[in-house]
């Protein structure tokens, strides 16, 4: 099993419990052979989130790192300023709840959950009407960035998908510095990864302005918004992007690369700032990679 | 371009707009070899629902079949009982707007608005805890299915990808009745493509009980309790499960079968109901293909 996430360090201010679950569950799968086999499979619980004995929201969640998630989806949603608000966060799975307390009542939150629109589907997020409000004051200056530093990111990469290598069913997000990865969060929501990876810069007051954010899944609109508002200026994916995810990119300073994948990736907005100091030698034998009988067959990787 | 979906026959009862818009648009993108390119990149547009008049959400969706979408939503969302209820579905993407009325007001909406969860992540949905409540009543009698129709599903559903093809970023949903492919839907958002398969089956007046659903996306308990409560009671998904989607499709008695791809599938719950009547030959051959390095490279597919 991947062991759960623990939290080691806090700021003075906050009190944080220590309830990460187990990302994957045994079970048992019939395969094309009629053959029983053990697998494991991801973990999916709701997580009721409470501010203040407000009830807020459900989320569903791997469950790894539940603290980490309640504090980056609270300051992702606007909805607390920032981690100095808030006094403790405390899981209890019994009743799939975390309590939430600030230390003074949230200023306006009546207001905010009113202003509140939810947006469904995979590119999906509540009160997202709120988030689009700060977007337009970000302008960030995306750093000149070495092709050869991409490749190296995403090999290190490679090995920080434990549980998507156990058991399927989950997306992964990174925060990285150079070529280190500081924090790679994986959950069955693409949007909690990013949530908890927020609230691991929060803990431990890390800034975004030198950092590339990785993920798995598909760079839409509201994942550009999410790392603007985490103040990162350089956004890789495996998977493709939207056209809002890149409208949006563009308006915020952010550079984006996706379909990064061994060799191939491509640059959606913010290629100036790419110095192109590792183009593959073999340009031929890379475009065969790309044909499309394995595009074809890669239907559902969009994720 | 991939065509926009045009709606055809109605019932005499609803009026619908028509205005699906292209899937895909046109953009320039940078490669690894420092080469600009024309690529086409998914659309994603914001359509916000009013119900007689009254704002409820905020869907971001790729705008090919808005009213189907808005349609199922709706009914997926329990917040219309079914399709007789609704007098007309008009959408405006000048205002990004839909506006559906109703014959007479929806009984009990500010209740049902009011009760609701907000549920978000990949594995998410508006007003989850509504939907939940409905879910202990069904149980369903999954029919017998053959491994060789399974097969036959997956290489009909090999022609139904073209938004993924062309511009990537999107899942894909079917709705199958034997080999044959009633209503394929593409959509940035999983759920999404779901809900408009629900506006389908409504609009058509089609049940559940004799159909498949294949989705690229990962079964998670709403993908499970949105199938279940549109009747279908056999899940086909190329990518895999969670455990809560498991622990209800064991519940409501939907066969389960994730991770189908080319001969390959696990079938997590409803085994005793597959008729094992084209088990590969070449079981070495086939179980090659499954190796562990192939499994990592593929990280990011759970989608």
């Amino acid at each position: 099993m991947n062991p759960k996430a623990t939290i080691s360090t806090l700021p003075p201010s906050i009190r944080l419990s220590d309830e990460g679950l187990d990302a994957a569950v045994a079970t048992v799968a019939t395969n094309e052979y009629g053959e029983q086999k053990p697998v494991y499979i991801a973990a999916e619980r709701a997580l009721t989130i409470y501010l203040d004995r407000r009830e807020i929201v459900t989320v569903m969640t791997l469950g790894t790192q539940p603290e980490l998630l309640t504090l980056g989806w609270l300051i992702n949603q606007r909805l607390v300023p920032d981690i100095s608000a808030i006094k403790s966060i405390r899981v209890n799975w019994e009743t799939e709840s975390v309590a939430v307390t600030t230390h003074g009542a949230i200023e306006g939150l009546e207001e905010k959950l009113g202003k509140k629109t939810v947006t469904t589907g995979c590119g999906q997020g509540a009160m997202y009407g709120d988030m689009m409000a700060g977007i337009h004051k970000i302008n960030m200056q995306a750093p000149r960035l070495d092709q050869s530093l991409i490749y190296a990111v995403l090999k290190s990469l490679n090995e920080h998908n434990d549980i998507y290598r156990q058991a399927g069913a989950v997306h992964g997000c990174a925060l990285c510095k150079g070529t280190h990865i500081l924090r790679f969060v994986e959950d069955v929501g693409r949007h909690n990864a990013v949530d908890a990876i927020a609230g691991y810069m929060q803990l431990k007051q890390i800034t975004g302005e030198d950092k590339i954010f990785y993920t798995t899944g598909r760079l839409t609109s509201e994942m550009v918004i999410k790392v603007a508002q985490m103040g990162i200026p350089v956004l890789l994916s495996r998977s493709g992007a939207t056209h809002m995810g890149l409208i949006l990119a563009r308006r915020v300073g952010v550079t984006l690369i996706s379909r990064a994948k061994g060799r191939h990736f491509l640059v959606y907005t913010g290629a100036d700032k790419i110095n192109y100091d590792a183009i593959p030698v073999s340009k031929m034998h890379d475009r065969s990679e790309t044909s499309s009988s394995k595009r074809t067959s890669s239907h559902g990787n969009a994720a």
